[in-house]
């Protein structure tokens, strides 16, 4: 049985969000007292919580999410400790770390300040030249435990979606992933007509 | 690089739902031309479309779905072949399918009446002694195409449940399955302060 490791944020009524994203709202509509069986029922915008961006975000595009093939969403994983840097920055050690059609995870460990304005109005962003390094290598998707890897105008996320690169926001626990070798990402996103989706993401520890 | 086979059903706006459930609405309030983005806004109970059921909703139990451990999401599938049997019972050849820990898919066909008031409503529903082998296996869930293996009062739900055996509602594609040997089920919920949740199901052909 391989070790599984849980990358996402809890969705809850309130949860902090993007100031740009109208508040969640989660809470129990029926009740097994009176009405026999609990339900719950959810109101969310799709960039709440941890969840993928694909190109429809910010480019002309009608592909949905739901219509992205699956391989997209699992991989081998590869995690790269950019801890303290404020503007994240290309190293040459990334060159042997990062594989083609890998899901690349940035460990910032701003996920730490989820809960505080400092984690949604100053936060690292990753520069131009890292970004075409992930397109070079042609990764599936990068994962930060950021709100975002860029500020408005978002160039950044613009250059990964040109080139096809999903981005998934709000990880955390990434730490629990430098002590390990080898592992893979699984973060199916729900089948949804969206241009983006909540996701469960899993380390899965090889 | 394994196959993936998707066994979810799609949500879109005013998707079908059981006769007991709210509708689903599943909107766009941010358009790319206007606010420079897109964005797409969800309304749901937690039993719409594909989604596992936790004991929460039927039985006395403060156990959240984003508590229940990661491992019981996924693992080694069985597909039972119960195509045209109105009452779905147990089979001594099932004996030797099923083993403890399987996610235990149920193909009646049915999800090819999905979008219909039948699929709702005049579904198939399996039998207490087959119930009782699933406990007796301890397998971690069972799947079924159809929106619930039982009708009210659920007594198939509540012998699952007390026995801690997730249900996953609204499978579809389980013909798929038919000509494969050895699969892995990976059904990660949303982590979510709920009773249920939506979910991607995927079947990894091994």
């Amino acid at each position: 049985m391989n070790r599984l490791i849980d990358l996402s944020q809890k969705i809850v009524d309130k949860m902090d969000v993007h100031p740009y994203d109208d508040g969640v709202k989660l809470y129990q509509d029926k009740f097994l007292e009176t009405d026999q069986y609990n339900n719950y029922k959810l109101e969310i915008g799709m960039h709440a919580g941890t969840h993928i961006d694909t190109p429809m975000h910010l480019l002309e595009s009608k592909s949905y999410i739901n219509e992205i093939p699956l391989q997209k969403f699992i991989g081998r994983g590869s995690l790269l400790d950019v801890r303290n840097e404020k503007i994240i920055k290309y190293k040459e050690t990334y060159d042997d770390i990062v594989k083609k059609d890998d899901i690349v995870l940035l460990l910032t460990g701003y996920s730490e300040k989820y809960g505080t304005d400092t984690y949604f109005n100053n936060h690292p962003v990753i520069d131009e030249e890292l970004a075409n390094f992930f397109v070079e290598k042609q990764i599936k998707m990068l994962g930060v435990d950021l709100p975002s890897p860029d500020e408005f105008p978002f160039e950044i996320h613009k250059i990964l979606f040109r080139h096809n690169i999903l981005i998934i926001e709000n990880l955390t626990n990434l730490f629990e992933l430098l002590s390990i070798n080898s592992f893979e990402v699984i973060a199916f996103p729900l089948k949804i007509r969206a241009e983006a989706s909540m996701v469960r993401v899993i380390a899965r520890v090889k």
